[in-house]
């Protein structure tokens, strides 16, 4: 397995002085997802827990279910990992025919998008959830997700992505170097460990864009608790999935945008 | 001009409290890139700097030059921003002939690319540059970047890029959700301000990853600051295109990465 950090050399500058020394980095590796031997998608990804990566890539970019892949192998070349997921023939099948439907040998800023429309695609909504959380809930989870960040500890660099419950705590928590793949690698934690999503919240330490929301919708998370804030795309996509969104999350605070119904209000307590 | 932010209701849950209000969020729009009318990358983005946007995601990406470009058009769809570059003849038919080399529909997860090999292209070495900065400069170019962002002052979540030179401090910034597109705006608005960027440093308020060292060579700017850490990739490529790289910089301090013979070190000072 690749390292997924590196101590590399820098000079640290305060007034009048000049240090050197080492700081531990993130290491940031290429990650080419291939279906069936055809290459989908290249990101820059932190080399771990990448079984995860491609069971959750493939259910959030909507490509297939974990019931519709074979098998997974990365393959470490030269240049980054190669990560084969084989299908089985029917979700095969399906994928090549879509590709054929697309419009040429485009690129995309987005997972394989080749269009306004893939790019907008509406979330679907998550299922009916019976979860209730508190702002005790909420800074207890976030509490929680830094003790589940060896990278991030000895680093400072790197997204994490959590799934919290109110019965177990951190249940699975994943790290990257970006957001989308600690999003991704978490889906296919939750996946691979049977764990039903719509009992518990994601976690997310960054920042909420539209592409956060659709992926939570298609893990079918009924909450989604992050440190930053959203965008306001973002919390139109939460409303329309039914998505209960919480931003700018710490221990003793938040801030709900969308489907409050979610969220219960502790007994008025002393501001001591 | 589509909105940049949006005032949104919330709720503040603070100790036994839920208070309804309102919280301005960035907003985040589709924007299709498309040369000579095919689409090349779909990002998500703030709606604004779109023909500096077309200008440098353009240069940054290697599809075409200033001098290439005949014309940008940013049209409004219900969709989202249809962003039409109309290049000139030599320019089209080359980057259509890229296309037809590229090997079928595939998708990508950094804007058009479909390789492992093309996601690690070498970024070219900047230009002999006689730029030197010192610890006072990094700080005074960090602090001044923060009266360049005016949509982050009100929202508190987006990313800015800008370019300082010792002489007129702060010469453009830029602001976006996403950190490559501030960037790739940044590199528009210098380009089409004729700025020769080997007189300067590119601040970033972001992670520096390896396509931000990619796009900081194509621009050709000597020296490349950042607020938070780079990857340890971003800083084998920053030492391979000549760039020295300072991260985590503060007003008083900052660590410098790669060629740190730009760096001058201050005469020793009264700690006060």
């Amino acid at each position: 397995m690749m390292e997924t950090r590196r101590s590399l050399p820098r000079l640290a500058l305060t007034a009048g002085r000049a240090d050197p020394g080492q700081r531990m980095l993130p290491e940031e590796v290429a990650v080419a997802l291939s279906y069936n031997g055809s290459t989908q998608a290249v990101m820059m990804a932190s080399p771990e827990a990448l079984e995860d990566f491609a069971y959750g890539f493939s259910l959030t970019e909507g490509l297939a279910t974990a019931a519709e892949i074979d098998s997974v192998e990365a393959v470490e070349t030269e240049r980054g990992i190669d990560l084969q997921i084989w299908l089985k023939p029917e979700a095969g099948a399906r994928l090549m025919a879509r590709r054929r439907t697309m419009a040429g040998p485009v690129g995309c800023g987005l997972c394989g998008i080749d269009s306004l429309e893939e790019a907008l695609r509406e979330a679907p909504a998550v299922p009916t959830s019976a979860l209730r959380v508190s702002l005790d809930d909420v800074g207890a989870a976030i509490s929680a997700l830094t003790a589940h960040q060896p990278l991030h500890d000895v680093t400072r660099a790197v997204h994490a992505a959590g799934f919290w419950t109110p019965e177990a705590g951190i249940v699975a928590a994943r790290e990257d170097v970006g957001r989308h793949n600690a999003l991704d690698k978490l889906a296919g934690a939750l996946l691979r460990g049977g764990v039903d999503a719509s009992r518990g919240a994601v976690l997310l330490t960054s920042r909420v864009s539209i592409d956060m929301v659709q992926k939570c919708a298609r893990i079918g998370a009924p909450v989604l608790i992050a440190v930053s804030a959203p965008t306001a795309h973002a919390v139109r996509m939460a409303e329309a999935a039914g998505i209960t969104l919480i931003g700018l999350a710490r221990p003793d605070r938040c801030e709900v945008f969308t489907h409050s119904h979610r969220i219960t209000v502790d007994e008025a307590e002393d501001v001591a």
